[in-house]
């Protein structure tokens, strides 16, 4: 077992409240922010308090019990549950996973009285919690099988803990490996513009001790191309029908590296990720963000203030660049055109 | 002409002295450190107050000259000026520029009297400075012949008048471009970890209104796979005769980004960047720097730490990804093999 790996979670419910983790201010602060309402939840994905696709689909579910509380004497009860689920839905557009565990939870109450939709959202939201935990641990159990003997993995952004129910779905295999004792070291892309991979990703290496070392993210290249690496491994926030996978932007740029370097990449992410509507990329949109994003780094300037930028928040890899899918029902290999469909067909909210 | 690419210099010379530019606190602050020993300049050579490859031949010249001034009454004073020059040539290991421009003064000094030494050294200096303007406009001229019509360019680190005596190379070309309208815009590489992109070239080019745009280093295979970019142009800190490329970090993986998307790749230098000895990449030392370049920006701590982290000041381009070199003598294409050959056997100092 991993002692230390729910450290610090990144979302704690009670009776009345939820605590969301704010990533933004970590490794330096461990602070909550409390939420008893959707409008506080969406503002904290908003502004990526909470970030990581799992652990946001998590926080929006929570997001609509809060809100079901909130609503409770209202005449139109379900009527302004459905509204507050679309606001929540919508409060970042390219993570799938948010609209999944919303419309998942509102199909369980649409038939319930008012309290029973409160508790029932509540027991789907700690559901939602206490199952991704699991999850991440079958798919770190799965991703075990994809590498012989010992080996370096290269991540990009941050897939651990924090950004998910707990252990991490690209990180929750890479402690998989570090557990058999089969991990020689994870080299960590420090993912500009909002450095989740030296915050949050390096940080809970180093709390569990798991050897790594902290890249800038125009490394990756010149790690490859030293042989120091046999594998890269990042999560997602969609994956369409053809294997094509939205995720933090830079992570095309290390699959177009891995693929010139002949270095098998892979996708761990829970089924949930998967988009049924989605027939390729291009159905999946992509968040631009502000600019200051660029131009500042935690406050101080690291440009001229004038200049313009460009600030995708995610980028499409093609599938074609993707060696394997790791889920939690098992490993995803090509022709993905048929082997997705056949695997998150029994998934659907 | 181009009224402001002068507004700043890189390096001043008085009668006693040489001002460089304190890079660091660009674009913040505009500061001069004053250099009136070798150790100065040698100094302001590490911590990366002057960088640049043909900047640092530059400073490394003055050093020299001011050695010979230290030195004046000193015994055995040519002696000792060839070991201050050793010290200089060695203060940072990559770049072949300071080496090349420090061996190019004292070949010109070695049988004259201590005062013709101390002013021709100067003359020296004074000249390459003024030389590597003229240089560097040839270079830029040489580039307009690359390209047809208007086109969109991404560009790394800083190669623009901070890099060099003034005007730039990749970014002389960039300039060439603008005045003759045929540059649409400049997608600007942020350049980890120490950001002479954002800070250093997004500066320049908006100080003389040259439409850009900044980007994460993560960012530009995204720019190229959505057809935002016609070409590479990066600059050099030493090259090979097989074409291999030491430049900045990140250099590497853009070349195989251009590469994977069939974007030519130009790589543009003075004819002192080639370096004689080095048959292959193999031959370049690269350096490694402080891990604190990545673990803190501008001070700030952006990571825990007691992570590790791998820090290479430079990467190697391999010859194979390059589609030309543009030197002040003309553009060099494959086979380079011959072709860096045929360029560069007039050069040596």
């Amino acid at each position: 077992m991993d002692p230390t790996f729910e450290l610090v979670e990144a979302i704690r419910a009670t009776d009345n409240a939820v605590y969301l983790l704010d990533q933004r201010q970590l490794p330096d602060i461990v602070d909550y922010l409390p939420c008893t309402t959707g409008q506080d939840v969406i503002q904290a994905i908003q502004v990526l308090a909470v970030r990581g696709a799992p652990a946001i689909g998590i926080a929006g579910a929570y997001g609509l019990w809060l809100e079901s509380r909130r609503l409770r004497d209202t005449p139109n009860f379900h009527d302004e549950l459905k509204k507050s689920a679309e606001q929540i839905q919508s409060a970042r557009p390219t993570a799938v996973n948010l609209s999944w565990a919303v419309r998942y939870a509102l199909s369980h109450v649409q038939s319930l009285g008012v309290d029973d939709t409160i508790k029932t959202l509540k027991q789907i939201a700690d559901q939602l919690l206490a199952e991704d935990v699991a999850l991440n641990r079958q798919i770190g159990d799965w991703g075990l099988s994809l590498f012989d003997g010992k080996v370096s993995l290269l991540t990009h952004c941050n897939t651990g803990s924090l950004a998910t129910g707990g252990y991490g779905t690209a990180l929750g295999v890479i402690r998989s490996l570090f557990r058999e004792h089969r991990l020689r070291e994870v080299f960590v892309d420090e993912t500009r513009p909002l450095l989740q991979g030296a915050r949050l990703t390096a940080w809970e290496l180093s709390q569990e001790k798991i050897p790594a070392r902290l890249i800038t993210d125009s490394m990756a290249g010149s790690v490859m191309a030293q042989h120091l690496v046999d594998g890269v491994i990042v999560g997602a926030d969609r994956i369409a029908l053809n294997g094509d996978t939205a995720n933090k932007i830079g992570t095309y740029s290390v699959a177009v590296l891995a693929h010139y370097h002949q270095i098998p990449f892979y996708v761990a992410a829970p089924l949930s990720t998967f988009d049924a509507n989605a027939l390729s990329g291009a159905d999946i949109p992509i968040e631009m963000r502000n600019p200051d994003e660029i131009r500042k780094l935690r406050g101080v300037n690291i440009a001229p203030e004038e200049i313009e930028t460009y600030n995708p928040a995610f980028d499409i890899t093609p599938g074609r660049l993707i060696t394997a899918f790791i889920t939690e029902k098992g490993v995803i290999r090509p022709p993905f055109d048929k082997t997705i469909r056949d695997m998150v067909s029994g998934n659907a909210p």
